[in-house]
């Protein structure tokens, strides 16, 4: 199949997911604990449930810079065989769910019902997720690294072992912080966050621009 | 019309339409069983829920799935005529349907109130929507493969008959899966899972790819 | 701006609009009613929300048959200026809100609480927003049609006044439905339900296909 | 990046947004309070909730416009780079938001418990999402505007200073739209939705169509 057709709807669940997450934020408008604690100062109900509000943005980076990386992935091939169409729907089922782990973190972070277990059980899922969903994207770019020559319609830009290993490696930061989350939940999904932060620079290699393309073809 | 524009519709709506599965994940983590049952170990609490993520499994699959599929019937033709809009818009209306049967069997496989009439109900009504989209999604198929020379721009691929044959046919495995949903509803899940699979390899044939056609009009 | 951007941009909205119809049958799944009437047969409990499903479908067949007509209209132009723009979002801020409407009818045509007052409000509801759809479209096909020289890249297929005529009368259909909805809720929404079949053939002049158009450009 | 890329996840995402906005209007259709004041006439049930509905239009207008501008920007350019992703990430980070503070005014605008207090912070949050996104568009607008050399494929059309001026000075109008919400909340979300008409006018300067680069590129 040509790859644009997949990496079009790929980036429609990409724009989809990423929007769903405000859906984390909506019942706050509706919690009866708005702003009653006037004593405090106005605003003061609402900074209550930063949780949401931190989940809101840790998760919009990593969809937000997993869509730079899968463009970029799928920028280096022009069709997709069979292989490429199956792990690319366990990636996208993996984006796909992070709003429900989101959604765990945003309302067992803290609270009144907030124990410590409950934290970190939300956040060991939100964890576990996110190394599977490295687990799959890790695996869609080593098959289509190693098919280039069948999938890339151009001279493929082949990319270094050493590219791929550091790619791949980044993701033993999910696992870390996961273990993290034992001990203390919050400090987690900063690491989440900073590894999405990490991704948009260490990403994967960037394919020759169409314009460089283009020029090449014409010698 | 040219049938770039409604499958790029299409596509949109499949791409919304499989994110939309998440809302039945969403309502878990507001429910407040969340852990409560800590004897038995931190996280089993989530677990309890199992229903629910087989349910967006299997309904992932399905429509990502349909959506392959989809996409291959509309690259065998490059207009499309109204008979094809209706059809596709009525077998949009079942894609789209399909969260509400996924909600009813996350809700009803198991539970407090699952008494087995409940969870047989919940199946069934995905079974009969499945079914109700296998034949929209089939009476599609065929009436686009019997139009080709009108619909399709360049010398179709023509499908052959066997083709047809086994396409249209799988749809009895979700006839028989609602019929066993009467014995046991978790078996029928468990086959309208594995349909999905099988049609990700019985899938409809794939038109020439748009490199060996360019390379054939240049002869 | 280029017409196919907005065009692009409306495709998304009725896209993700269209699919946001089945928000109003999934807290059906939540409902303690489900299935409790197991004395009269298995699947009574469903049935019981009827009026929401044929909200769906009379949504559905509306929003899809209006994407076809916004396609065809925005077939006949290449670039849009501000009061096109304008209009679109005016047309699209109505699509986007049926879905509340929708769910009117759908909570209040029948049931415990469904004194004939209610569903008439609804339905008179669900008729003002398609009265105010119906004449932001008609407004923008108007403007479109008298600024073709302007838009249209090609040469315009200069629409009949008798096409535009029929297709703006139609909109007195939804007048009458709304009007009918004092008497009979639930025939006024067969009767929008109608209506949509109604645009789905007396709908806005086909342009020319690309393939005669390139043909044309060759000579 | 090719910017067209970028451009089109970005249209997805503010797609789906906008549509998000009628999940503020849909739980009105649960309410208890619809149409019980039956003595006063058949329609003042859903009259009452006029907060959502201005709610709903104003950020209708806003998102519609931004994407209006939005497309315009990115119009100047044929390759995006790095911080201009990232600037566009935090961008679309704040528009997706928006339906968050359009809830929290549409519930607490007016209402039982809607007392004065709470109806000011809902709209000054509102209006410090407004500030936040304003300063992102304007960040990346002169980013973009600074690196058009490098970003932009043909030869850009430079932006007057005086243009980039009003656009950016234009934002001034959230700030003082949030102030007077201290005083009059209703009179500051009537503010923000003629700010969107404001930005429908004063907008971004249009690229030379596709048309006359053409003609320009063939001389």
């Amino acid at each position: 199949m040509d790859s644009r057709r997949a990496e079009s709807f790929s980036d429609g669940v990409f724009a989809v997911a990423i929007t769903v997450l405000v859906f984390n934020l909506l019942p706050i408008a509706d919690k009866t604990g708005f702003l009653t604690v006037t004593s405090r100062g106005g605003h003061l109900g609402l900074v209550h449930y930063w949780p949401a509000y931190l989940a809101y943005v840790v998760s919009f980076l990593i969809i937000g810079i997993m869509w730079l990386n899968h463009h970029l992935m799928f920028a280096q091939v022009s069709t997709v065989d069979r292989p490429v169409l199956v792990l690319n729907l366990i990636l996208l089922m993996g984006i796909v769910a992070l709003p429900f782990p989101t959604a765990l973190v945003a309302d067992h972070l803290t609270g009144s019902a907030g124990s410590h277990g409950q934290a970190t059980a939300a956040v060991v899922t939100y964890g576990l997720l996110m190394i599977a969903i490295s687990i799959s994207f890790g695996a869609t770019w080593v098959y289509i690294s190693r098919h280039l020559d069948d999938l890339a319609g151009r001279q493929p830009v082949r990319p270094s072992r050493m590219a791929t290993l550091r790619f791949v490696a980044g993701n033993a930061g999910y696992v870390a912080g996961t273990l993290i989350a034992l001990a203390s939940p919050v400090a987690a999904l900063v690491i989440f966050g900073l590894l999405a932060v990490y991704y948009m620079f260490e990403h994967l290699p960037e394919p020759a621009s169409d314009a460089q393309a283009a020029s090449r073809d014409e010698d």
